[in-house]
């Protein structure tokens, strides 16, 4: 008899190995944030018999503490990007969605979510997500009213507004206040619960059950201190979030996430990465992340500048906080970083509290603050100068800030807000994981499928895989959409009634 | 039976499908460069009956490519270290080895090889490989005579200098010309040779063979178009190379890397990664590479400066061409960028043929080349302005070049030297790969060995590991010595008496 301590994620299990097999399934699904409960929704709505194992007491994940904002478009647009006046192409959400991915792009996944984003609005809402048709159009991080549209990316800034045309596409559903998400998966949860999926809390996956074949034919599960052998008879899906809990992985993997102070998290321990690089799947973009500090709004600032602590410029402003936020990660020292404003552009951060963005320096000239931020002589005025003398023209050409962001700093008092990544608010969730198809199917490093094995949100690699191109909302979005078609492609292996993917003793 | 066609990297056949046996070893290595030559020969003297295969007609691999150089020291200095007056204290060499490790460096593999390193040379010297008594002290990146030691990374650059006193450690072989790589394989396989080592050219790994507790105990080989199936009573060291030939697998996990037009490389597909990954290896840091443009020497031209699309200064110029041209690939806009230089510290560079530098402007005036670089105007000027001044005070508060490259660029004609990525000659090849223990053995996410498998030389994740960190020499001394750690552990489990690492039918 195995005993509990013998199993970890990192090792998979033989079949051979197994004991008995306490509990049964079609389609195992592991975790219950938003990726695992639109799995199972999927899945159970086939008619599959559907094991969701979450080792929480209760439903949520990560995925309870976001805004609930998913990022949507396309088709033209959706009902309330159109009632706002936004006719979103395809085309351009395509682009965008490309963009977004980085050098290493799943142009397939952006494909399919690009065409079928409309769909999956239209969706959410029948699962009973309520969406209020309304628009904002300031810059702001998450709306606190319950409003729905707003600019949630880079999509107006340089490069993405070049190659693709502009249009807001985050949707936050109908609930007053920060807790949206909590929302979202209060309603999903409901879903998961009438369409009787078996829900077993306090349960955690302890490692992948594989065959000589290679096949995964099960799940190793702790519950009440015991390992319990679940088989399952189509497939398993992986839906345990990213890694950023596990400082350790984080080091290994994304050690430049490591100076982000505020992981967004719950679990997130990477177990679901971990089991399935057991079984061969592939990792990727294992060093990509998610981190911000919400130094805008009020949008304001954003004609303000960011200095690294040689007083140079490193991005245009006008971009997603986000994006801007991984420039700040890169530059040289890592650490001192200010945002100048003059009186014309400074008003305190909305999330002056939270973020801990403090002046850093306060003057009558350019020159003091060089001076009081103990810059090089010449670095930041240089900066200020070449800066404001373009902006007179109402060009930015080192960065390309848009126009209208573009405005001399040259009212005094000049303000420098201290932006230092080891003492401000910096949140963090990671963006790599299993390598997998637009159906949620886990490959190898040969891009060969690996039988029986799926994954989706932040345990895969989904849609949002580049820091710089992160967009609030895409986490979700990913996670929902993918999470939905990995469900259907664990289930569907009975609806087709293609027996070669059950194991042989069932044939 | 099993055809050749159903047997990839990515998978790892079951013990229980191989048809039979059709060659057996105590240890086999996959791989004949560096790191497989010295787990060969160390496993072969313990007296272990060792396999090697390679699947290229010959010995050499990529070590074979290189200029044979290997970055030694501690332990009071190699002698040769000593003769040119340098005594380097093994805590200033382990300190060096882990600042050029970066955020994730492995200390316990830098303490060994820092502590072990003296001995390494001697042992060089035993299997052969001659060095002549000699010390360059210019700047260079290679000697074309047959002279030993040379200054191959950042050891006098800061942060380097700060915190380890710099010493040179790359060690050539006594070779005329750029071939002492190929000298140094020549030396290594013929001891492999001697040692009666089996090897098997023409043989392409397919596939590990591991049992249903997760231990490797083989390898499926194509030999003569057909799967053969060897057993490893002990295991399976994998020494096949990074993966930069692989554009796939670049693409999919170091992107930064495909901008390098040359990659330096002559299987390393991968296959032993992909191999590893297979039964559960955990592959770290694999968006990390090196990359170089040769742009010096001549040293005079460290006393030019490197900028940016923006104008902007980005690196101290002093340090290792490796870790400048990782700036350069970093770059805002990523491509346009110039070493600036005046008539004082101009002079053609000695690889300007191979290296494509060309001369992207030149004028009597720093204003006259922003203008034909077509820079945002003020944008060099006062990079120059502010650099000259500080520099004139021996001063370099931006980037802390060291005083001896400080001279002011004020001797006209100017000139801006192009160093563009996409049309220079940029170099380059993988460094991520298995996580091992310094034994050699493979680890899994959860850092739990996986019986019977061993990696070294880039299919492993070694000393060298972050671009910016890299130095000339660092590879080579990381594959020999780790190649030979991983053959002695993997021959051990014989010497031991070990049965438990055995497979159970030998029992």
């Amino acid at each position: 008899m195995t005993s509990a301590m013998e199993h970890s994620p990192g090792r998979a299990c033989s079949v051979s190995r197994v004991p008995r097999f306490d509990l049964e399934a079609d389609v195992i699904v592991v975790g219950f944030g938003a990726a695992g409960a639109c799995a199972a929704i999927e899945a159970a709505a086939t008619g599959a018999r559907v094991l969701l194992f979450e080792v929480a007491a209760g439903s949520g994940g990560t995925s309870a503490l976001s805004g609930g904002e998913i990022y949507l478009g396309g088709s033209g647009g959706t009902p309330i990007q159109r009632a706002a006046g936004f006719s979103d192409a395809t085309h351009d959400f395509l682009t965008y969605l490309v963009m977004a991915g980085g050098p290493n792009a799943d142009a397939a996944k952006a494909r399919l979510y690009a065409e079928e984003s409309l769909a999956h609005f239209h969706w959410l809402r029948s699962q009973g997500v309520q969406y209020k048709n309304s628009y904002i159009a300031e810059k702001i991080v998450e709306p606190v009213t319950d409003d729905c549209l707003i600019w949630s990316g880079s999509e107006a800034a340089w490069p993405f507004a070049q190659e693709a045309k502009p249009c807001p596409r985050g949707h936050c559903p109908q609930f007053v206040g920060m807790g949206g998400g909590k929302y979202l998966m209060e309603v999903l949860a409901q879903r998961v619960s009438d369409l009787n999926v078996d829900v077993r809390f306090n349960s955690r996956a302890l490692a992948l059950i594989a065959d000589d074949s290679g096949r995964v034919c099960g799940l190793v599960v702790r519950i009440d201190g015991e390992s319990r052998y679940a088989r399952a008879h189509n497939g398993v899906v992986l839906c345990t979030g990213g890694f950023i809990m596990n400082r350790e992985m984080v080091r290994r993997h994304a050690p430049l996430m490591l100076r982000s102070r505020q992981p967004i998290g719950t679990v997130d321990d990477g177990s679901g990465i971990r089991m399935g690089m057991s079984v061969g799947g592939a990792a990727i973009n294992m060093s990509e992340g998610f981190v911000t500090i919400p130094w805008y709004p009020p949008g304001s600032l954003v004609k303000g500048i960011f200095i690294n602590e040689c007083g140079q410029r490193f991005v245009n402003e006008d971009c997603y906080h986000g994006r801007v936020s991984q420039y700040i990660l890169r530059q040289p020292g890592g650490d001192r970083v200010w945002l100048l404003v003059d009186q014309a552009s400074y008003a305190p951060p909305d999330f002056q509290q939270l973020a801990r963005i403090e002046i850093g320096a306060a003057a009558e000239t350019w020159e003091e603050v060089e001076r009081e931020l103990q810059l090089p002589q010449g670095s930041l005025i240089n900066t200020v100068e070449l800066y404001n003398r373009y902006a007179r023209q109402g060009e930015d050409p080192l960065f390309h800030k848009a126009r209208e962001w573009l405005q001399p700093l040259e009212k005094p008092p000049f303000v420098a807000l201290d932006c230092r990544v080891d003492h401000c608010f910096y949140s963090s969730f990671t963006l790599g994981g299993l390598d997998t198809l637009p159906t949620g199917e886990v490959l190898n490093e040969d891009r060969g499928v690996i039988p029986g094995l799926y994954a989706a949100g932040r345990t895969a690699c989904g849609l949002p895989r580049w820091g710089p191109g992160y967009s609030s909302g895409m986490s979700l979005a990913d996670a929902t959409f993918f999470g939905r078609q990995a469900g259907l492609r664990a289930a569907r292996a009975i609806a087709n009634g293609a027996s070669r993917n059950r194991p042989p003793e069932f044939e």
